[in-house]
């Protein structure tokens, strides 16, 4: 079993509000289809669906005023739009892939996941079928409702599954010494052990702007897999074949997290 | 707490595929807007999305062939097309709702509901949101998949969340001695008892092809509401303000199902 999570920037036009990068979407789902089939969830980000709405509403610092409700709603119906055009292309070139609605069967407490029913997830994987989540607005016990990241979703999916390997398509190679986007000696951690951790996740952080946080929480998140012996790879779903490769587990560029 | 369903026949034009009827969608939802805010869940039929699909592929028989797959994937795609639809039109009017997948949530075992968590449809409700369900092909225990009726479900969370009233709107003005559509004379039935319902059964049959039943399948799951105590009205959803008559307990034309 392996979990790909595709970040938000991948698939979406960061500055342009509810607008899907149809083309890479289109890519990304060819190359499932070669990688097909294999057992494997998937999880995709919000980007510029997800994202802006969420941040207009403050739906990430739960509930405070009956004015935010509309938005915890709209913010789940913008990710059902992304994730309709992703699962429609899916279908359409061939993968049985199934949408399937995170804030309808998780309730997280203080913004995290406690414990999950995987059954309809698990039954999917079992049954050939792609099961197809993403981040949501879910509904919060303490903190009345939060917002569930890609990335969180992917890590615990990733960690309750026991997975072999969690991949993050994200839109840089890995995690670098430095910005790469800024600073041109940047250089790129192949390997990025829990320990050294600590020390890069100040200078590895993406320039995405990004209610749940960029590579750092992504990497941050991560840590839960890793110490749960998940492989996690970083690795730039941009590029073309790299997330074929990826899945196939063959050798691509990024930057892999161990223990 | 209402369960209000509104069956395929009457939000989305039959005779054109995947085609809504998005006037009587608008004016339902004005309607609801009308009444609100109260304690209220709303499920949805498929009418001319969830249907031919469905039928396409049998997914009403459970799992015989891989080549269902697709189609039990699609079904799933046409509900959430026209959920979205709604969801999205009672969020423009100024109604707080969340869309909620059944098939994220629910796995039936032969073609009935089991036992379901009912955590996030009844934290919505508590919320002041309005959680909008509908008929969707979902996991089966037993034949692999199976088409969950929004009468079903309707019925089923009446029952499990002791609504006071099941509002069933149709296109009909309720259950009839004969065909009101073909049978001039046809009589509306004003209540019918679970006793006399045997008798009528065959009589009040729907004229409305559909893969889960028409009036015949609805007032038969609508047995185990009425045993349960809960009040069942069918009422026609095409008449103007006979949804916010009934949404108010105010009397309208129609059958009302009693012990």
């Amino acid at each position: 079993m392996q979990v790909l999570k595709l970040g938000g920037s991948v698939i979406t036009l960061k500055d342009e509000p509810m607008t899907a990068d149809h083309e890479i979407i289109r890519r990304l789902c060819e190359e499932i289809r070669l990688a097909w089939p294999m057992p494997l969830i998937m999880v995709h980000g919000g980007g510029s669906f997800g994202h802006p709405v969420a941040e207009k509403y403050g739906i990430a610092k739960g509930f405070t005023s009956e004015r935010q409700i509309p938005g915890f709603a709209r913010t789940h119906q913008a990710m059902v739009a992304l994730n309709t055009i992703i699962v429609d292309t899916l279908l359409e070139i061939g993968v049985p892939a199934l949408s399937v609605a995170p804030s309808s069967f998780i309730i997280t407490r203080d913004a995290r996941i406690e414990s999950v029913d995987l059954e309809v997830v698990g039954r999917l994987v079992v049954r050939g079928i792609l099961p197809v989540l993403y981040g949501d607005s879910v509904l919060d016990r303490t903190t009345g409702f939060s917002i569930l990241s890609g990335d969180q979703l992917a890590v615990w999916l990733a960690v309750e599954t026991c997975a072999s390997r969690l991949i993050f398509g994200v839109d840089v190679d890995g995690v670098y010494t430095s910005n790469p986007k800024i600073v041109p000696e940047a250089r790129l951690i192949e390997q990025l052990s829990l320990e050294k951790l600590d020390g890069y996740v100040k200078i590895g952080k993406s320039l995405t702007t990004d209610v749940t946080g960029g590579m750092l929480g992504k990497i941050d998140e991560a840590r839960a897999t890793v110490e749960a012996g998940v492989e996690v790879q970083i690795v730039n779903a941009k590029r073309p074949d790299v997330i074929l490769k990826a899945l196939r587990g063959e050798p691509v560029k990024g930057t892999i997290l161990i223990r």
